[in-house]
């Protein structure tokens, strides 16, 4: 566990990245392993992932993000797209998959199928947005954890402009919307940031223990 | 790697928990550890958490989450509490912590108070609300990776009354609002979701890679 930990004091978010290394096809397949086993509520998974090494794509999304260095430098760039509104048709492709993978007969899913409507396909559109991209945030979470044990440099960002990137990625139409973005790659040995002493809040302050 | 991948296949949503083992000190230390170390939007880690092992506090949350009996049966219960509103004394008491931390005069911070003001402070409440909360589940995310390295079973939980558990914990009158739970603990023989099949999408209907 002290290596564990080691390895979050070790990430920051990476303000320079050196453009001459790559993330190799084993770090992004692992990385990729990270976010698909993330928990999610019911595991429904409500979003996708744009992984983008693409230098075009990269040049294209960077005036989209404030001119950031990283969304060049970095060697990917993971966007994390949330669903708008989860339909009756996600949920029957979500069943479906259950069934299969435990050979469940889908008609006895359907306790699990009302509870799903009520709980979430009939709540209004706005908070299914926002939970969706809750859970994409949990993802987000795994792959700053899993880059960090594999000595992978991150830098989790919120400033872009959605809408641009849903154009960029051709998403706009359709029921996803960029909720978070991070990228991915390693440090240059110029970001003095990787020398700053970690700030956080004191264990007093940040926990109760009841 | 390969060993971090299979702990993360390890977990899954534990129904039920084994209520005679409970965790060890030093188990709940690097818990608390690996969500102090989580990143947060500008490290502004806008949430406390309730680390609860009091019986009696459990047993009066329980029927605030629809009697689930991990709140009971769980070593731990983990609440994450958001903020409200960032408002600019928090704004400072974060700026005072890296000027402390990090030896910077409080007024060479003056460029990111301004930025953090208009990008935080002065969005509308509810947003400040919503982007708190999803900055608490990157640390839920960041617990549930953490416990499974060191083979902690845990279950992450949306469905609870958020009102009455601030009641409960005595902060409904305060900036905190509970966002999400999780308990922690060790997996009952019992339970037989351990031997169901991991359902997750496949990454080809994941990922886009560009």
């Amino acid at each position: 566990m002290e290596n564990y930990i080691e390895n979050l004091n070790w990430r920051y978010a990476t303000k320079k990245f050196n453009p001459e290394k790559k993330l190799s096809e084993d770090e992004v397949q692992s990385l990729l392993k990270s976010i698909q086993l993330s928990a999610s509520s019911y595991g429904l998974q409500p979003y996708e992932v744009f992984v983008i090494s693409d230098e075009e794509t990269k040049a294209k999304l960077k005036p989209a993000a404030w001119n950031q260095s990283q969304l060049t430098d970095a060697s990917h760039v993971f966007v994390f797209a949330g669903l708008k509104k989860i339909d009756e048709n996600y949920l029957d492709a979500y069943l479906d998959n259950i069934s299969k993978i435990r050979d469940i007969q889908i008609q006895d899913l359907s306790g699990l199928k009302n509870m799903l409507t009520t709980n979430i396909v009939e709540q209004p559109e706005a908070n299914q947005k926002t939970w969706a991209q809750k859970q994409a945030y949990i993802a987000l979470g795994n792959l700053l954890s899993a880059a960090a044990h594999l000595k992978i440099d991150t830098c989790p960002m919120e400033g872009f402009d959605a809408q641009k990137f849903d154009e960029i990625l051709g998403i706009n139409e359709t029921n996803l919307t960029s909720a978070v973005i991070a990228t991915a790659g390693f440090r240059s040995e110029e970001d003095q940031m990787q020398h700053a002493k970690k700030v956080r809040k004191q264990k007093e302050e940040l926990f109760h223990i009841i």
